[in-house]
This record gives structure tokens, C-alpha cells and sequence, in this order.
């Protein structure tokens, strides 16, 4: 991938493959033949956890024909066959954010089977989570495949949600400002981040929150990449920013630390990862991780 | 502003200057002191339209003292006075979109006060959209000054949606590709647009919508601003696109035309903006005029 002048390694969740035939969203006539053909697959959930088979693939279950009541989604087409995700009937209880042991799991798959599993698991997820209208409180109904839900009673229509989130690398004269949520695991260190309000720009929004988070002004903030992230379903939007100073006032409310890094100290995380770094990165899953190979190749080129 | 190197005209809905204090939005004691003290101002609004003075600034209403039961949004301090917004009591029944009256208002509006109006809209839009819980159907209960909603019953937490939408200048040997909707006034056209799905990057979106819309393969996206726009609340992510070809197979469900435009044409549609240009250009509030403006100035200066 090469966006501005700057390779980037493959960002996880990204490689989808699929066709997603949105044409065929709206055609309830081929949703149907599609359904009965017999070569529809159905992708196999825990919950809303990828299923492995030996070789760490995804598991589809065998050509089903006959979904019944079930809702389900259209993810699209791969080689032609048809690929569906059933909605999860009970809804998912669990928090939407990334678990534990589905780290190990999608840390497995392969770069397109990863993105396949994210696509579903957002909307299945969307689903099970909007079974009523927001508008009426009444039960709404999947339609368009699943990319849609239609209130009967007030005639609203309701779309998949997609989350746009401002992930920053925040840098002065060669170092780096990483943060650690109270929930991250010991040691680990990533960029911060924050959710893009109503009203404001990309760019506003990476230097409000890290404004509010560390309490340094920032600028020329500019877009790096992107990634779908699944758990449930944002846009994170990599940036790059400079700041005017180090001193840092740490809002404690949001984040547990904050910390400025040398490029050794970045560079030995990134490559070595182990125990012997100053400080844990990111895995490479996240588009932190990404960020930061980017910074580190950015700077070795002297651009910065 | 300036985003890599390219300067850009000013953005319409984005020179927010007020201080959002988000701060205060989890500090309930320090809401209700706000509320009483005497200084607060709301939003006048004619439904969700803007209402504006002799002078062409926003309406606020006389200090309120007590909202009573009035839903309402804590948009931020200006000056160190609490502004805020009410939730229409009944909701808005009217589409989301921008209607055409409003286009006149928000035109005479004044860049801060547009930013101020728009924010102010998509909240109190989300909230009288979404008065009840997704996931189980009770009523839903307005917190944190506004930026979230929690539900009694099964204790589901709501926040404001912002869509991300991909829009794109798509260019092939110095000229580019617009299109125009069926709703366009008419011989306008603007940059192809769609909202960005589950599971894919923005370069991803801009990609999928160009060939479903247009038929035609793009490379090298890049970014290049962005805008909110509060007709409900997209996130507007303005992108540049090289095209393999010209030929276009144009899906009439989507829009209803679209054609090659040479720099000439592009330049007297934006610069002269009137009858005898051989299309008529989005308007200035619009982040697609902003991309023309910007295409037009990296063309001038040889850099594409």
C-alpha cells in the first residue's frame, strides 16, 4: 500500500476481497434465488467470535437453503458464491469492544478472512443491537439483505452505523506522545484516540482530544490511513500531528498515562515487542501499530 | 488552511470556535449550575431551520433560567456564556437533507455562526430522532448534557451518530468526472459521494462507489479535507482519484448522470458560477466546491 509517498504495511481488516454486489441488495427477487440455490454459505459464529477450523480458517456451515424466519445479511459475493452472517437471535449481552480471547483468534486468520469475519461481525452486531426503532420504539424489520431496517409503525429508515474515530500519532522534535487506557495490559502504550463529534472536522477532532487528554496544543495535522475496526463498528482515521511543547497535563479521566518516546524507544517496541523494550506497542491488528511503522520509516527517510 | 501543501478556501460548517468543555458534559452539578446561573442562551430555531436576526446572526433567546422538562443539548461556552440547543418536542417529521429554504439562510450566515448552527442541529436532530432504545424499545433518557442517551430498562447506552461519507474528485488526463442526482437543480453537478459501509477503509469507499455508480476503476486515492454536515450529521471526507479510463456505464438507479468536465470547464463553473458555464458548480457551502477550488489550484500549479 503506498498512500502519500509512504509504504504501509497491510492494515488488519482492510484485505476484503468480497464483491459486495450491492445491486443485489435491493433486488428481493435474486436475494431469494441466491438464498435457495443451494450454494450459500453461512458464516459460523460464537456469539459474535470467529470459529477456526484446524488449518485457521473461517468456518462456513454447509449450503443452507431454507433460512426460515432467521435474520441475516448479504455480506456479498466471493468467486460467486453467495456469503451470509445470521443475527446473533438473543442479541449480544457482551460489551461491543474487543475480548480477550478473540484476540488470539483473529490474530490467526488470514489477511482477507480477517476482513471477511470484521464486515460480518459489524453487522451482525448492528443488528442484534437495533431491533427497535429509534424513532417509535417499535420492532423494526431487516431489509436491503441486511444493510437496511424499516420501521412498519413510523416508516423510519435505520442504516448499519459506522463510527468515525481520530487515532494520532502526536510528534516533537523526533519523539512520539503515546497514552495507555486503565484497561490496557501492563506496560503497553498506544496512540491516542478519540470519536469524531458532530459539527467538527477530522483534523478539529485530533486536536481537541488531545487537547482534552493531555492538555498539548497541536498542529499541521495530516491523514495517514484508515481501518475498519469491528468491535462494534468504527473508522479509525490515522493522523499525524505536531505539537507545540511536551509539558503534559494529564486528564485522568480518560486516560490512566501519557508518555513521550524516543525513536529508539518506538523502534525497539515495534521490532523487538518483547520484554526487554521500553514499553509494549500495539498489536499488529491495530492500525496503531500501523501509525507508528509508518512514523518510524518517515522518520528514517529524514522527511520529517 | 493548509493540508499538504495545498492551500484551501474555508470550509463551511467547520470554523467552530467554541469551546465544547466536554468537561462540564459529565458533571451534572456544574450542568444545573450553568442552567441557573443567568447567562445561558438557546438556540432560536424554526423547527431545525436557523433563525436569524436583521443583521443575519443566529437568534438566541433571553437567558433561561428553567428548562423544566425541556430536552436539551449543552453545545459548549463561547466567551465563558453556556449555549445550548432544544430537542424539538415533537420531533421533526420532514426529511434530514437539506431543504431548499434553508440553503438561502445558512448562505448569509457568518462562518463561526454556521459552524455553531450546524453542530447545534445534528444533535438536536439525533435526539428527536432518537427518543427511544434500539435495543429493547423503551423510552430512552437524555445524559451528559446532551452527548448520550442511556436506557432505563435494559441499560444500553446511545451516542450521536456522525456517517462518514467518502466524496471524490475523480480525474483522468485533466479532466474530471462529476455527476448529478435526479434531485440537483437544474445543470448542476457536483463530486460523487457515498456513505462509507462496515468493514472498509475510506480509499476502499471511494473505490466501490466510483465503479458502482460510474462503471469506472480508480487508483492512487488520496485525501484531501473534510467537512461535517449537518443534514443529519455526515462526516464529509473529500478525496482525489486517478481514473484507468474515461468509458462510464452509469447506474441510472443511483444517478443521473454523470461526465468528463475539462479544467476549462471546471475553472468557469466555479469562477463565473452563472448561466453561461457549461455546468453549474455545488455550492460554496458545499466540501465539493472546496475540492474544485483545490484540483483547480493544483492544476494551476503543475503539481498533478
Amino acid at each position: 500500500m503506498n498512500y502519500g509517498g509512504q509504504m504501509l504495511s497491510e492494515i488488519a481488516f482492510s484485505d476484503n476481497r468480497l464483491d459486495r454486489a450491492d445491486h443485489m441488495r435491493t433486488d428481493p427477487e435474486r436475494l431469494t434465488a441466491m438464498e435457495r440455490g443451494g450454494t450459500a454459505l453461512v458464516l459460523a459464529l460464537d456469539g459474535l467470535s470467529p470459529v477456526l477450523d484446524a488449518q485457521d480458517r473461517l468456518v462456513w456451515n454447509a449450503p443452507c437453503t431454507d433460512f426460515g424466519q432467521r435474520e441475516r445479511v448479504f455480506l456479498g459475493l466471493r468467486d460467486g458464491v453467495p456469503l451470509f452472517v445470521l443475527v446473533p437471535e438473543g442479541g449480544d449481552d457482551r460489551p461491543a469492544y474487543l475480548q480477550r480471547p478473540d484476540w488470539a483468534a483473529i490474530s490467526r486468520l488470514s489477511a482477507d478472512e480477517l476482513a471477511l469475519y470484521g464486515g460480518a461481525r459489524s453487522l451482525a452486531d448492528w443488528h442484534a443491537r437495533h431491533r427497535f426503532c429509534a424513532r417509535c420504539g417499535a420492532p423494526s424489520v431487516l431489509t436491503k439483505g441486511g444493510w437496511q431496517r424499516n420501521c412498519p409503525s413510523c416508516k423510519a429508515q435505520h442504516f448499519p452505523r459506522t463510527d468515525p474515530v481520530a487515532i494520532m500519532l502526536v510528534e516533537h522534535e523526533g519523539a512520539l506522545l503515546l497514552g495507555r487506557g486503565a484497561q490496557f495490559p501492563p506496560r503497553s502504550f498506544s496512540a491516542l484516540a478519540g470519536f469524531i463529534e458532530p459539527g467538527e472536522t477530522i483534523e478539529q477532532a485530533v486536536a481537541r482530544e488531545v487537547f482534552e487528554e493531555v492538555g498539548v496544543r497541536t498542529h499541521s495535522v495530516s491523514y495517514v490511513a484508515s481501518q475498519p475496526w469491528p468491535f462494534p463498528s468504527q473508522l479509525m482515521i490515522g493522523c499525524h500531528a505536531f505539537a507545540r511543547d511536551r509539558a503534559l497535563i494529564i486528564d485522568r479521566t480518560e486516560i490512566e498515562d501519557a508518555r513521550w518516546f524516543t525513536r529508539e524507544e518506538v523502534a525497539e517496541a515495534v521490532e523487538e515487542g518483547g520484554d526487554t523494550s521500553s514499553f509494549r506497542a500495539p498489536p499488529s491488528t491495530a492500525i496503531a501499530n500501523t501509525l507508528l511503522c509508518w512514523w518510524l520509516e518517515k522518520e528514517g527517510q529524514g522527511a520529517a
